[in-house]
């Protein structure tokens, strides 16, 4: 027999849109991290707004937990239903609202992916340009403040969001921004729920920016004799103004990793990997220019991809890596993700490799060294409780060292259960405020609970 | 006698950091608004932080309004202090507090101005590019969330904030950000600080990006028959992806005006002005493309800068723009500040344009286009209440209008005064929360009252 509040969802939104079915609350116990599942009671496929400020009202007057939830991709535990309740599935909302190519906007509901929506544009000369690599939904991009290989030109998914629409607690439903591309009115609600991970509201429409697809990329690569030279000779790049639009750090243990997991034969060295975008003549100077700053520091194997297949290639191969260390069969993979001040990315990588070395694990260093953001995979037994406890630790000292070094404990992975214990430690004071904010917007705490804050 | 609480003030900051001097309190009653001045009864200049905490403290306790200011080149009036009470004066907190070249990041105190931070920083190879025209404090520019013609390239101050130290009213100080480039942690209070005017808390402290210097300028600028033709070239522009610095559109009677005011030869017809940046060879391409579009657009007079003083000379001239419309003998001038999805450009510049030559007044529309955003200039006489009367009346339906299409009432002049009153319009039921927000952090009212909420 159903508890009541489920009997009023099923009433609400219909027997299509709640489901108890033991494989779908196991498919929504759980995310791509490593934190353990816990399953939900049911799960929840509104069609509209207007089914989600339902779902809301219902739990908030039964005190139900509600926990957003997209393609189940993300590496932190934001997904993970901490104490049951609902799970709010986005699949059945996932399309696009309202596409304007002449603003250079859209609008989509939080269930489409990011793959989704630029097949839906690109013939428009337009594109989405955050790329975390999976194909996330937009809803959990939006939610954890996702970036990836292209922040160092675009930035994170806050500097990409002019309006979202949000169900907040009680029902009510509220727009953050406008489509205006800049505006000096009120206060900055667009940043604030970005990133909120669904514990200050649940994001129902967003409204991004669109880019003009350039005219021409060029990718490269060359390799370092050690990580440290590599975020070193990023540094250069970064300095000399040459508007990079991906500039990526590949250990060559993560090389060694992909090759094998993609068939690829990169040079199993320390890698930096490029990618120049603009129009021809100008994107054709920026490589050459960077060709020779990186040979005035010292690299290898300088290889500019010849055309458009081997230039995917490098990339399909950068967004493997993840897998390439989560795949290996019988083991599991835990992940980092600081992000320091740019002077002190060299010190963190190498400090991130010694860990690495000195715990006896398989584990590799890659990342978005342009923007100080860097990640480690490392791979352990989950029959070795030792070996997880390892990973952890490795974990640990980063976030701290990342901390000593005026950095952040996520750069992009969003706090969800693995850093919820280093906000006050982050945030000083201002974490006072934030749970502030909070608990002013959640009162009975129903939204997410047990992620960002307690 | 002066009250308690002024010669509490006086004890806590020193003889020499705070003045009831006539001529200190009318200087702190304005700023480049056309808003009637109100004199604070003292004016405060702290030294530090500590200095800061102190003055929120006793304010606090006293129930004292405090009204931050900066350099006074405000354009709606949010550095007047309406309720009177302190002027919180930040002369003497202007200085650079850590320059880290190698992070491309800078902490300042916010009475340093633009133009006095990029001279302490620009031989590094470095520069802070948000310009918004005048030489206003950085402090202001936070507080208001102020960009410029730059912000097609680098949006807005918000985009550029990495940190914030505030004071809160209680005395309170934290941190809103870090020095990481990015971070998926905790709430985002840096964008929420940036732009509330100093009703939410005082700005002591603000750690920028910074960028590299761009190898190469192109300036350059046509005519066209029209402002919506200026409006919808500028489109063209950028829809094609060529990455202006800055694109600017200036009216003929815009042109008229600072031909007169500043001995400028411009051909008096209506004008865009472009900047393009980058590597040599880049820039050069970037602007023979954009030539040939503007030429296909039907375009006349293009005419590239020869040279560096001839680059110059068009954005002094652009920057002067205000001035020579404000700086009419016996006259006032009064400002507006929309901004609307691109597509919606076009029409409300040519509605501008019929309101203004409607009511009989001297006016320009000028601005910011790639961005959507848009000023009108109108020039009235202050013994003429029925002339104040029609200006007001042309910037409250270009804000209907720009709110109709989706836009904003303030691109980037911030609310100040002058925009409380459309708050609920723009925002519905988000402004409630932007409300509830202030009460949390605000109860008494002392931080800026009258701004932005009552």
């Amino acid at each position: 027999m159903d508890p009541q509040w489920i009997n009023e969802l099923i009433e609400e939104i219909g027997t299509d849109g709640v489901t108890i079915n033991e494989t779908a609350l196991l498919q929504h116990s759980q995310d791509e991290s490593h934190h353990p599942g816990v399953s939900p009671d049911v799960v929840a496929s509104p069609k509209n707004t207007e089914q989600v400020a339902t779902i809301l009202r219902t739990a908030s007057r039964y005190g139900i937990p509600v926990t957003p939830y997209g393609a189940g991709s993300g590496l932190d535990g934001g997904a993970i239903p901490l104490h049951n309740g609902i799970s709010l599935d986005f699949t059945r909302m996932d399309r696009i609202l309202h596409f304007s190519p002449e603003d250079m906007s859209v609008t989509v509901q939080p269930g489409i992916t990011r793959l989704a929506l630029n097949k839906q544009i690109n013939s428009h000369g337009l594109h989405f340009p955050i790329d975390p690599g999976a194909d996330a939904s937009i809803g959990g991009m939006t939610a954890t403040n996702a970036s990836g290989t292209t922040a160092v030109r675009y930035g994170s998914m806050r500097d990409q969001v002019l309006d979202l629409e949000v169900v907040l607690a009680d029902g009510r439903v509220i727009h953050t921004g406008s489509r205006a591309k800049k505006s000096s009115s009120g206060y900055h609600l667009n940043g604030l729920f970005t990133g909120s991970e669904g514990t200050l509201g649940i994001i129902t429409g967003i409204t991004l920016k669109l880019h003009g697809t350039p005219e021409h990329l060029i990718a490269a690569r060359c390799t370092f004799p050690s990580p440290k030279a590599c975020a070193e000779a990023a540094h250069l790049i970064l300095m000399s103004g040459i508007p990079v639009q991906r500039i990526e750090l590949v250990d060559s243990e993560s090389i060694r990793q992909v090759n094998a997991y993609g068939q690829y034969a990169f040079p199993e060295e320390h890698s930096l990997f490029f990618e120049f975008a603009g129009t021809k003549g100008g994107v054709e100077e920026e490589a050459s220019l960077a060709e020779e700053l990186m040979k005035d520091a010292g690299c290898s194997h300088w290889e500019r991809a010849a055309g458009s297949k081997e230039r995917s290639e490098i990339w399909r191969a950068r967004h493997e890596l993840s897998y390439a260390f989560s795949h290996i069969p019988g083991k599991k993979m835990l992940g980092s993700d600081v992000c320091v001040p740019l002077s002190h990315l060299a010190d963190l990588v190498v400090h991130a490799r010694t860990l690495i070395e000195g715990s006896g694990l398989l584990g590799g260093v890659f990342g978005h060294v342009g923007d100080g953001n860097f990640h480690t995979s490392i791979v352990y037994d989950p029959k070795k409780p030792h070996e997880r406890e390892k990973a952890l630790h490795i974990n640990e000292e980063l976030v701290l060292k990342a901390l000593q070094s005026g950095g952040t404990c996520t750069g992009e992975h969003g706090v969800g259960i693995g850093k919820k214990k280093y906000q006050v430690q982050e945030h000083g004071e201002a974490a006072a405020v934030m749970a502030s904010f909070k608990h002013l917007l959640d009162p009975e705490g129903i939204l997410n609970p047990g992620k960002i804050f307690d």
